[in-house]
């Protein structure tokens, strides 16, 4: 089984393939693909077009090849992908079934909507992860658990505790943001649809019933277009800022207790250095650390995207593009590398004796 | 009924007077102070201290005159004022209870806690506010709502809508507001008691009997010690982004519907220029949409302290302190002039005809 | 002597008591007269008022008392404080020379200049400190500087050196900030004049006159009104948390070093607790940390202030109010802690012998 | 002349090709094996090892097949990928002069000198364009000046004035970046040579003659060792963002003035909506803004990593390299939109007669 290269390579460090497919361009296109089946599907059911068009379009999203030239010089030219995607899509369905495809929808319905379900996928990989590591940690405390440490409050030794108590600051937030996750899910995991303005107005009087159909397909929930609402959004940036801290915070726990000095904290294995061979580095505790405070960081841009001007901000818009994949993969990193982290440390009874 | 003065004066254009009063140092001596009476009372319902020790802790906390002084040197000295108000509290207490005062407590116990007892006042503020805004917002689409506009996509002319189709986007998302803060509520509304190190160790095996105790005297949540996790002030930080970006882009499309050659939302007042007699300017508008961007960045800041070292890091949890009170505050204060500029404005038909 | 106490308290800790002051309303009224005073005294220098009427204002300016309840509320209503101040200035300097006062000024040539000629003194405090530092540090050097400590790279040992290798990564950046003031002082020094829409137009032939005359009265540099060019405000921002930064460094180190188990760095002395009587804690290195990661947030949030809306954005104006006064107290406050520290550790020889 | 495809796809609307170009896996290679050729170079000079090894070391740097998925993997295992390269190179150049390769220095050193190497050819890019760009202004206020437009200041009409007053805001903020980064060059383009702690102790009493010879060599500054000291990032990372956040004002303003009710700019061509025909977007225009905001808050990320622990922090030097790239890159795409924007759009006389 071969993995692709990273890239860029970087990623091999902070990056996380599993999540950063969702964001591949072939990902991206495929989710939209399935959006605009999804709606004429709908629109067919609801009788807007003909069953034979939807069928066509159906087909033709199926086995799409994109022009990717012309669709990145259409993104370059109109500020987003569908345009140019719609008139390919036309062009491939034929001329009498084209004008079926993208009836009454906007590019913002294909993309909010193929972003949504792409989310999906990632809060059931998130979910799954925290889950593992939850399960993990439980399991140190389990086996090491009883080892006493020292309690450090403003970087100096403070009283002595033990291994359990250290790991339950650990999971007590982690077990939050998993009762998060199934919360959010709901609100965020929803349907857009609002044609130009957001009103729906070009589904004549069977909006509605588009909507509903096709969340029906699209499996996602029903809701009224959120076009210039971006609350969803920013409230899973939130989360995932939220989760990435809390493993920030590990990853700077395990950092210090595997000082030299220190010494409670043991890695299975470090990082090499090309000048000290002596030297192992606590990377993936430092790792967190950073996708920490990048995702906080993040979340501060993704927040300046709340203020959406009108009906649809171009600028606000393409600000959430350029930053919530980003949270998404450093997250899904951090948990990645928080699991390897606690399956590989054991804690080691340090200097409370002296105290 | 003299209004006091804002302190500095910008605050009587970013601030917000019955928020702001929760972070007056009075106010949070005052919640300390609620704090250290509730864990004496706490202490002696499990039988830990007399009964007659408590009475004494209540009767000074209600009337203390604090030196302010010596506290606000014990604060640069200790980087937390709680060791120096304990060292004044048990001289008032006199030398029989004084030891019972803060028995098994630490700083960040009394603290956290008064910083929870204002943030539940805050939180009921908030809601009061979110209610208002809400049908006032409905009031105005009832009112204005079959008024024509030009819906704007991209900062462009789209297509004609009503009135009653703009205000809906901005009341949907201030309706999740709501329904989050109730949800958040009994989530951030908890207990602090951990005592040095989180593991209520000092208070032997009566720990969560004295938390549970001392969260029904406060009429807070029980939860564990969550000295090192702030998820808690992290999320509600979330929340207060969310909704004061809601409220920026609602004071964008206000300021830009009001522009002199779009014409479509009239201000009842506007501010005045020292150069120019003819403007009226939307300050309450541009203001709102000043404090979302504050608030987005500021919740960029607030995340980073998520990576909090250790049992307790002085740095991080010192970092909350500069940046959660001017969150709360601004975010009240988008409300208030949120809802001045709701209740002022008048939709007027645009030049939707021209199109 | 008197010192005030710090409002709110928590400036005790991390405020500046002299820079912060130049950020009272008492100072900022008092460089706003400044500036009307100097605007009158350039008009009548180049003929456009009276010389008498200038008298009459300059001493007006001298002596004024302000009705702070109107301006507070014009501030409120009118998104800046100028109109009322005009206003009242004028009734006080009397029906002949009134039409005199702020004559083809704009509010934002006041409040700019005014904060100019305040943040002068400041860029005069901010060197005057970090040549103290720096001093310190070089004594520093001298003496402990033999002392062998344990290097340390990605939180682990790595080879010995010394404490003088140690103080000079924090002497090298501090004469790199310490140059770049001096670079930036003539750029950031300069007179704000313009008129309402900039161009000096009301003015008439004689604006370029007035504001040199205006610039060499204030003894701030000459330049084209930058109503709407915010560089010199983001660019000061960015020299403030560099300098934060490089302190926050310095604490950072500190912090770490000091810590039990490392014990390379002994601290004249440490803030107590209100729970473990043994502990000595590194407070004002924790504090350098939180302001430098306050400042560099802060500074994301002044660079949003450069997208300023044609002429002149309220928006973008008041984001700049809320920050950067902040980011000068917060600065000031870490060299005064930093100086603290540094004259109050000493190197201790480590672990180094183990290795 | 094939363009290759941007990966992802969005960068054809907010990257740039040639500044993204310097951070692809191949460019950063190329430029570490330019430094260790110039490291082994630099030490034959001074004799710290034979001509004969660093001729071979040149020559093997000069062809060098790295095994990728190796390098990925150190990266991941090793938080740094020299470590791997080292040992792939030492294999390749042989075992008599293998172990020349590298000699004295640490991974550290090769990162930030090939980071340097690659930014002094962004800031001779970035410098071209902004002459270009300041040129075009010229040439439209030569052509447009004299267009009388309404001044806006807070959103609303002010007073007319021309296009020239409106273009000199536009061109004076370019001329001081133009000059700040004349400035900033001699700081930022420097040699980093430290070995592992930053002493240039393994290069025994020879490290300032290699550091000045491998500065010659690669036409670099010659400076002490700056591995902790992380200012010159965070300055550099400051003049990204004021000259994208001067871009991003001038992408707002254009915005603004193409609105259909104000009309006093025409663009050239305008990007279309995939249900809209009639719409004409302004979306070079709304990306500078995004790119403005997004390069704001990427700079309050950035100056995060100036608290860089001890002689070299992991987490804070993985930060910077999340965020630096993504910095330059969109400065560079916010450029080059920016110059497609002015050389597009004409000054329509406006609503002014109507005033």
């Amino acid at each position: 089984m071969t993995r692709t290269l990273p890239h860029p390579v970087l990623q091999a460090l902070v990056g996380d393939e599993e999540a950063g497919a969702f964001f591949s361009n072939e990902a991206e296109l495929s989710a939209m693909l399935r959006v605009e089946a999804a709606l004429a599907d709908a629109e067919a059911k609801v009788g807007l077009i003909d069953v034979a068009a939807a069928r066509r379009i159906a087909e033709v999203c199926g086995s799409f090849q994109a022009d990717w030239t012309k669709l990145s010089e259409g993104l370059a030219r109109d500020g987003v992908i569908v345009p140019d995607l719609v008139k390919q899509l036309r062009a491939a369905v034929g001329e009498s079934y084209g004008k079926s495809v993208h009836l009454g929808a906007t590019s913002q319905d294909i993309i909010d909507t193929a972003l949504i379900l792409r989310l999906k996928s990632v809060t059931e990989i998130l979910g799954r992860r925290l889950d593992t590591l939850i399960h993990s940690l439980d399991g140190l405390k389990r086996r090491d658990g009883a080892v006493r440490l020292m309690a450090h409050t403003r970087m100096q030794q403070a009283l002595p505790f033990t291994a359990a108590d250290k790991i339950d600051t650990w999971i007590q937030p982690l077990e939050r943001h998993r009762d998060a996750l199934q919360n959010l899910a709901p609100r965020l995991l929803v349907l857009q649809l609002g044609g130009p303005i957001g009103t729906r107005g070009e589904l004549k009087d069977r909006g509605d019933a588009v909507a509903d159909a096709m969340a029906g397909i699209l499996e996602l929930g029903f809701a009224p277009s959120w076009h210039s609402q971006r609350d969803r959004i920013g409230e899973f940036g939130s989360f995932l800022s939220l989760l990435a801290g809390t493993l920030g915070k590990i990853g700077q726990d395990i950092a210090l207790l595997a000082q030299n000095e220190v010494g409670e904290v043991r890695l299975a294995t470090g990082g090499g250095s090309s000048a000290m061979a002596h030297k192992s580095n606590p990377v993936p505790a430092e790792v967190l650390v950073t996708l920490a405070r990048f995702n906080a960081g993040m979340l501060g841009i993704l927040h300046q995207a709340l203020v959406h001007e009108n009906e649809r901000s171009g600028a606000a818009w393409t600000l959430e593009w350029m930053v919530l994949p980003q949270m998404v993969v450093s997250t899904a990193a951090a948990l990645s590398r928080a699991q390897t982290l606690v399956t590989g440390i054991s804690f080691v009874p340090g200097t409370v004796a002296d105290h």
